[in-house]
């Protein structure tokens, strides 16, 4: 991993304007580490093709959220940096498989090509699965600092939260409900997969960067429920955006989830009551922030309301 | 994972009998290790997907080697059973993903239905994705009375020999040369596919066994060697079975290698010279094994045999 420059662990982000600063800042920190943990080597056109997809300019919510939170801790950016890589790795293999012919058959995903779209449908599902075995490696290759027991422990964390308990597991009862007959998708099925699909990735970032930082087993339960709570709410307004924004402001096919039948926020209860309930699960993950050291947190509080108010 | 129950550390597998009672043995832990390691759980589909293929009877040599190379330097068979079924974990995502039409769309595989042929496509690049993150989280959660550096060595091990520079690696380069131009596929190539497309996780099933064991530097330095061999071996004598063996024998299509145009040892060598290479092989990781306990060895001594006398 190439060197991570220093940036003001407790930045002072009392406004947007503050937080849009201290997020640009970590934001380049996260794409230089990016570009360092899968460089090009022999077979070529699998770096390349690993590459293309993780290096094509995401939010980067997952790292953000995980060095946020090791910061809140007093553990520093450094420590967790190589876990917040890993994390944007499995997100990118989540999204290169997502898009597959046989699954959703995306052509276009952040405002490009899909992976196997340029690289073929063989090179996209391989290059998923070496990010995925990368991710793993990396994490227990370069963490440097802290203990192993809790390298292990986030490598399990992080392996869970990726399974069929976690993103898989989600993915696959979003596909057996996608089609189902109107009102056989509960709200209940609607959270299961909202929680394993996206919250779980969402919630290990946070534990995964806490348990790095060195956290209290009080301040990782305060942590998860953050986590769970900007997880659900992170979904609630992708549902919403995909009833609301063009393709154009996605950068991916927008208005899919209706075009498919796909049972969501909007569709179940309404637009303005899924409005609210994205709104009460912020302000229930910024309760969990109670306590914590008040400048410190400020990174946590901009990344939820980030979530709530995001236009892709 | 479930209890291991105690099968003799040190069998004495002086003949070919004694050894083929020993593997049954051994094989039966592994089965029963198997089963325990991917329970049913909610999407039960998605469960049943992954124990389809992991529990379809396989050879088990990996989990077989990892136990040997363990009890061959002083380590239980308790201690690397969790490695030894992850290995497994791994072998199968990478069989059932190089199954799928967009890769060598082929539809038996050990003598039933490939996976994406009973679970579909999806839930057959869904139940890889699973059984991946599941092994590192298995071995991470599951290894018990061996320190943390050493159970995260063995997961950066693992994740180096299945990412880009290993198993993925070498099936990306095999794919590239797949249908190539006559003579542009050297022999070099060709030691480069085998050597990371099964060379590397048949590697590190001993290293890692023999690491989990506590062996010295020195000693997995030896026993690298002889899985380098053994490895090379191994795929030489896939090359000559595709040949040779009939697709009821392999429990595969037999021929595949030659349909495609793909190269192969008998291909580039002939099959006398490709038999001799494979003797060759076997009987150099044969003398990585000298120095080590005379009894205790036999096991590692008989596995290599069994991948050089094998039928399918």
């Amino acid at each position: 991993m190439g060197r991570v420059r220093a940036v003001s662990a407790t930045p002072d982000v009392s406004s947007e304007q503050e937080f849009n600063a201290y997020i640009k800042n970590v934001n380049a920190e996260i794409e230089r580490a990016l570009d360092a943990s899968v460089p090009m080597h022999y077979p070529e056109r699998l770096s390349e093709s690993m590459r293309y997809s993780l290096l094509a300019g995401g939010k980067r919510i997952r790292p953000a959220l995980c060095l946020a939170a090791c910061e809140l801790v007093g553990g520093t950016m450094e420590v967790a940096m190589p876990t917040a890589c890993a994390l944007e790795m499995i997100h990118t293999m989540s999204l290169i498989h997502d898009d597959l012919p046989s699954m959703d058959n995306d052509d276009f995903r952040r405002g490009k090509p899909t992976n196997h779209k340029v690289y073929g449908e063989e090179m996209a599902i391989l290059a998923g699965d070496a990010l995925l075995s990368h991710a793993f490696e990396y994490i227990g290759r370069e963490t440097k600092g802290v203990s192993a027991d809790k390298v292990l422990r986030v490598i399990v964390d992080v392996g869970k939260c990726v399974g069929s308990e976690g993103l898989v597991g989600g993915q696959v009862v979003d596909i057996m409900s996608e089609g189902a007959d109107e009102g056989t998708v509960t709200i209940d099925t609607l959270k299961y997969i909202h929680a394993h699909k996206t919250g779980a990735l969402l919630e290990v970032s946070v534990t995964a960067g806490a348990i790095l930082g060195g956290a209290s087993e009080e301040q990782i339960g305060k942590l998860e429920r953050y986590a769970q709570n900007i997880g659900l709410a992170f979904q609630v307004v992708d549902d919403i955006l995909d009833c609301t924004a063009t393709s154009e402001e996605l950068g991916k096919t927008a208005g899919k989830d209706m075009a498919v039948g796909k049972s969501t926020y909007p569709s179940l209860v309404g637009m303005e009551e899924s409005k609210r309930i994205a709104a009460d699960l912020i302000s229930k993950a910024k309760q969990e922030l109670e306590g914590f050291d008040p400048v410190k947190v400020k990174p946590l509080i901009g990344l939820a309301d980030y979530i709530q108010n995001r236009k892709n």
